[in-house]
């Protein structure tokens, strides 16, 4: 049996299985850490991202069966990028490289190893995009029945993209925030295990991103960690990854986590300057970062009470920002992420030029969580020059470019 | 300075560096393996793919900094599809887990580093799509000046998915595979490398997917290899890869390759049913697959021969066939590819239906070269069911779908 604590109230001494909220203060679950004599071991030699850092997961055994690859994905220098602001170390860590092209599936691979070991055969999410087609895709590698809700009004290519997994594809009509807790009565009721946002394990699974981030450097941590901030989990699921090598020893500093918000959508970075540890729901977004624009973000306050702990930070940008960062991280580097992903480069330009980051000797990383792919539609506002010649003027139409 | 081969005429004398086809007889050009004294080994230990297997490749150093972490992709089993087929060792290698979601990149990465190491500045491709964005992509990577030909009447969508990356974006009017030689003339006048879909480098990029099936399977070939088919370099690349494998004695047994075209574009296939040694260039094409739909692949005649030598196959399926087996692949196994690739499991199911293939020890190995996210259009034609419930009758909803 599986431990959980609250950042709150501490361990729990139970549990209701179809809930990620602590029952005493209605603050997010954790996994609390468990304990292995001798210390906790990475294996290098296995061949899973789950099985590599299995002495980290709550999972007894891993099912290599359901896997479908995740994790394990590039961190890589931006040379260009770093120079240009004069840092030495820039680094992105491309989750857009997973099964189903976004971070999600970190989680959901674990959410579901527990689901199959559970004997649990009815599984589900509320999602806008990411998290549906991640949940999806693992639901149908695992032969299980999956409820996929989706808000009303949710793009056909978010429903077609998750829908060609074969899930029980559902559009509700109300308000999300509240989508998001009904599902958890009714998954109780009617017996179907949502794994949502800040499920506890789906943040077990993040923190694999930590491991590999500081495998990739070396053994060694960065100094910072940029992640874009929705409902908390991916944030706090990298962050007590850290916690976890801190605990074991294998890292000495703890770095700085800043989270990105969208400045049209940004309630825990409203309450974090203005020091409260209580955010303020929000009604109006007004964001073309729909991947973050969560204004009731359920781990809400769990990242502003961790953050503060921490000495994290939490910021703004403006659409203009992510999305010309994101052209630049395509442009200087070659990667093409979502433009929430690219919140990330836009922060810590705005800390470099604020003199916030400035030591030529730290590593700062970016954490790309998805694929531009999933929202190519969002590339019509950007200019884009395409110069049109007949076949029989091709050398001239090439020699004027240059 | 690497030697040059023809399939046709033997070992080459010398060559024309912006040109992939042999001055002797227009087939196209390979390298030609080198000798390793002592014999080649895989670098299991390294980092990256290119290091892994560099013993491999005709490169004499390996610049991390151009990688965008290309290779390295999952072999996943495919339980369900195996188990209707009566076959115990299915497995898909996915390539759509790529960093521009594509095959194309271990081309684009070998061909990069050989551009960069010779002091190259410009290179260029000619595509429709999936070569376009990785060329961009790498091109940016590696700071060159990047040209990509598209045909006039490219989707928008490709050619942003391209242009993010900032390349010079040029769409041309006139026959496609004229373009594919008159860019090479072009690319000789005006100093532009072209790395077409035959590039000899290219090719050997492609190489490395044999390595990494040798060593997913346990050091072991699998029986057979299903590839889509296009211009023959994909084909070819990973044909040569389980040769230089046989040639360094790691494998015995060499795998049976199947090479598979849509119906509505298959000309290598009407020659291979033929027993033609070359085969007619089409003018027609009705498909939907247009990441396979090469009316005149370059690489054509050498794909007839070395098929032939080995004992292959090429089959075509219809747009029909392949749009259920990519449903199949996404609701069974939990797998997102474009309809081109799921062009290899038709075929397997076609051979399985007609005995082809049946004992259930071999290893049958799906190569999909990339994401379903690239042609999400692609699914408009798919039924999907969408349950519409208001959020009040969410639970009586959700019960209804069990």
């Amino acid at each position: 049996m599986d431990r959980f604590e609250c950042l709150a109230c501490g361990p729990l001494a139970s549990r209701d299985p179809y809930s990620p909220f602590c029952t005493g203060c209605g603050e997010p679950l954790f996994i609390a850490p468990g304990v292995r004599s001798g210390g906790k071991v990475i294996h290098e030699d296995r061949t899973l991202a789950l099985e590599k850092f299995s002495d980290f997961l709550p999972l007894d055994s891993i099912d290599p069966r359901l896997s479908l690859g995740e994790g394990l994905t590039p961190l890589l220098r931006l040379e260009r990028v770093g120079t240009a602001l004069g840092l030495a170390g820039v680094y992105a860590k491309n989750e857009a490289q997973n099964p189903t092209a976004s971070f999600k599936d970190r989680g959901t691979a674990v959410a579901v190893q527990k689901a199959v070991a559970l004997g649990i055969r009815r599984i589900g999410t509320v999602s806008t995009g990411n998290m549906a087609a991640s949940t999806a895709a693992y639901g149908a590698r695992a032969g299980l029945d999956t409820f996929v809700l989706l808000k009303e009004g949710t793009s056909m290519t978010s429903l077609r993209v998750a829908g060609i997994y074969g899930p029980r594809l559902v559009a509700v009509d109300g308000d999300y925030g509240a989508l998001f807790r009904t599902s958890l009565e009714i998954g109780k009721k009617l017996g179907i295990t949502f794994m949502n946002s800040i499920d506890p394990y789906r943040m077990e699974g993040y923190k694999l991103t930590a491991f590999e981030i500081f495998l990739q450097l070396g053994r060694r941590a960065p100094r910072t960690v940029f992640v874009p901030l929705s409902s908390g989990g991916h944030l706090l699921g990298l962050m007590r990854g850290f916690a976890d090598l801190e605990r074991e020893g294998m890292i000495s500093a703890y770095p700085t986590f800043v989270g990105i918000q969208a400045q049209g959508c940004a309630p825990l970075v409203r309450a974090f300057d203005a020091g409260l540890e209580k955010y303020e729901p929000l009604t109006d977004i007004r964001t073309i970062a729909h991947a973050i624009a969560n204004p009731t973000p359920p781990a809400g306050n769990a990242v502003l009470r961790m953050i503060r702990e921490r000495d994290g930070l939490l910021l703004a940008v403006s659409d203009r920002e992510m999305l010309d960062a994101q052209r630049e991280l395509a442009a200087a580097e070659g990667l093409f992420c979502q433009p929430e992903s690219a919140t990330t480069l836009a922060a810590l330009k705005k800390l470099a030029a604020a003199g916030l980051i400035k030591e030529r000797d730290g590593k700062d990383v970016l954490v790309l969580t998805g694929s531009g792919l999933k929202t190519p539609g969002l590339l019509e506002s950007a200019p884009i020059e395409i110069h049109r010649v007949p076949l029989e003027g091709l050398e001239a139409g090439l020699a004027r470019l240059f």
